[in-house]
């Protein structure tokens, strides 16, 4: 298919291509927020670590309604390159796609309406107490995954959550999985080093080491995951024996990843990555590497390019700020598959620029 | 169809009968409290009127996870009688439908997954202040009637929301319908006089007379109103011009037809109203007279009979007691059309039977 590149198990990925093409999606946005996104120099979720906690609802506001409401403009990098909410709204606008938004736990509410799993706002997890009630979270989303499985075609699930490849980092280390140095980030120079630091910092706090949470999925969201992560859990976990399942983002999906299938693997017959090229070309990070120490699934790129963008915001994506995000790719994938084709990159950048020239009153 | 008896417009009956049977719907129930609920004898929905704050979330825990957490059993009328929530659950878990809970404005959060609106807890109507943020709870509902327009064959909206049969009369009385002791109530002895006390002193807070908010939906529900109403008024603004929609409920039903007919009454043509035969059959009340002062619809009624069940507490609907509420007639009716006439009044009277004794530990 146009505008969709393959990789990881490239049969699943055709499959899923021929699976869904022409049906019709539901887009779920599982968002949170922690402290952690508020460490300086770990996320470029928000203009500074401060900001970080209004990115979540602010971003799905510019899903919902084309403009964000808890904040003035849209979230922006330090640099002022904006939000990858931009793609995922612009392509869920243009194919006409359902959008839902589950909230694991969050300090500032989205002004837009949402689903409420009960959670609150994460913690640090460099003091090893990260997310309350992971349990109850998680099978609140499995009940709401449950539901969207009885009357949609298929998922494609995306998130929002600044300090979220730290989590991802902490997650994968306490359960075994070799992902040092191989998370993503929203910044061109990705900060290892720092991450790696928070997260061991962590570990120590509870006294546990690698691999130590291989089999308790729970204890790792709780010491060392953030809200999003039980709220994404829960929506695949009941909606993943039943329907096909596009997790929309970066490296962030391998801990969702991890979670279930510690938890039901059942469900990974039905599980698809769907990303950009932006992660995929990442020199920093290695999305499939990480993949692959878990499950061989089909993996999607949204073969996005904004190179010949009229606007420098857009263009550094193709230096590698943002990269991904709010189930950027995962969404301009179920644009071009919903369409058959008909929306293309090409008017996906421009319907982009639209939207971009508005938010920015270009 | 077995099951379904149609009054009203019965042309538009038979036509949603057609149109709808076999296909997809989703339950939606609208949930809120407020002050009114607790004004002693307005209210039987809970065991003593303090209690009614917990009905609405009892309810919703009920349709979800087929028992009540926030308390420990169900909800009870003072004679012990329970929630029409036990009807909804059984009809909807025979015929698979999934359930989605919106909340207008709640004291008490369910224990369970629910979409918020942001809006608050009710006023007492006699001190004519009701409802905070009418337009905004009623646009973020109305945003979540189009994500579901997007992909359902049908809506079937609910909802629990003690003392709603006098907020409805204050709304119909101020927005000029003739709705003088024709609303429905919970108990046997309807408290006609006592209902329009309290409108009265409310309408009489706020210096206003019959009529008077004719063309002003907004301000009557926010002087007069409930939070449930621009919740479940938002869902059928947002999906009406689009899919059909079963307004499931008793005279509650006539208070949200006046708001939105009073807004766009482009979602009329796509309105029904469904509900139960103890409701059509009482003499304390007159849906069928209130509703054709606003559109001729068409009206679906669930034909239970419980005058053979082996429980007090079910035959007890025979005599007048509860009749309707938590969409009840609504869910009733949609399983049999999406069953095609399957499941029938009386698998639906088994379950029923099943769940009470379940819950009652019989």
């Amino acid at each position: 298919m146009r505008g969709i590149l393959i990789k990881g198990n490239e049969n699943k990925a055709k499959y899923f291509i021929r699976e869904v093409g022409g049906k019709k999606p539901v887009f779920i946005c599982a968002i949170g927020s922690s402290e952690v996104g508020k460490i300086p120099g770990i996320s470029a979720a928000g203009k500074n670590p401060e900001l970080t906690d209004y990115t979540p609802p602010a971003d799905v506001e510019l899903l919902l309604y084309g403009r964000c409401k808890c904040i003035d403009s849209v979230p922006v990098t330090p640099e002022g390159i904006p939000t990858p909410a931009l793609i995922t709204m612009s392509a869920l606008e243009l194919a006409n796609i359902p959008i839902f938004i589950v909230a694991g736990g969050l300090r500032i509410k989205p002004h837009a309406p949402f689903i409420d799993l009960g959670g609150m706002h994460g913690g640090d997890i460099r003091k090893g107490l990260a997310v309350a009630n992971v349990k109850e979270i998680m099978e609140r989303a499995e009940l709401i995954g449950k539901m969207f499985a009885k009357f949609s075609d298929y998922l494609v699930i995306g998130e929002s959550m600044p300090g979220g490849t730290t989590t991802t980092l902490a997650i994968l280390l306490a359960m075994g999985i070799d992902a040092m140095g191989k998370v993503s980030s929203s910044m061109p120079n990705n900060p290892h080093n720092l991450k790696i630091k928070v997260v061991e910092e962590g570990m120590k706090a509870i006294g546990i080491k690698f691999g130590d949470f291989k089999n308790d999925p729970i204890k790792a969201i709780s010491h060392l995951g953030d809200p999003m992560i039980p709220a994404f859990s829960g929506l695949i976990l009941g909606a993943g024996e039943e329907i096909p399942i596009l997790m929309a983002g970066g490296t962030q999906m391998v801990a969702i990843l991890a979670i279930v299938s510690a938890i039901n693997n059942k469900v990974l017959k039905n599980l698809f990555i769907g990303t950009t090229r932006w992660l995929i070309e990442d020199k920093s990070s290695d999305l499939l590497g990480i993949v692959k120490q878990i499950h061989d699934l089909g993996i999607l790129i949204a073969n996005l390019d904004f190179s010949t963008s009229k606007y420098e915001g857009l263009r550094m994506y193709e230096k590698g700020f943002v990269k991904e995000g709010v189930g950027a790719g995962g969404a301009a994938i179920a644009a071009i598959l919903k369409s058959k084709g008909k929306i293309t990159p090409k008017i996906l950048l421009k319907r982009i620029e639209e939207n971009y020239e508005r938010l920015m009153n270009i």
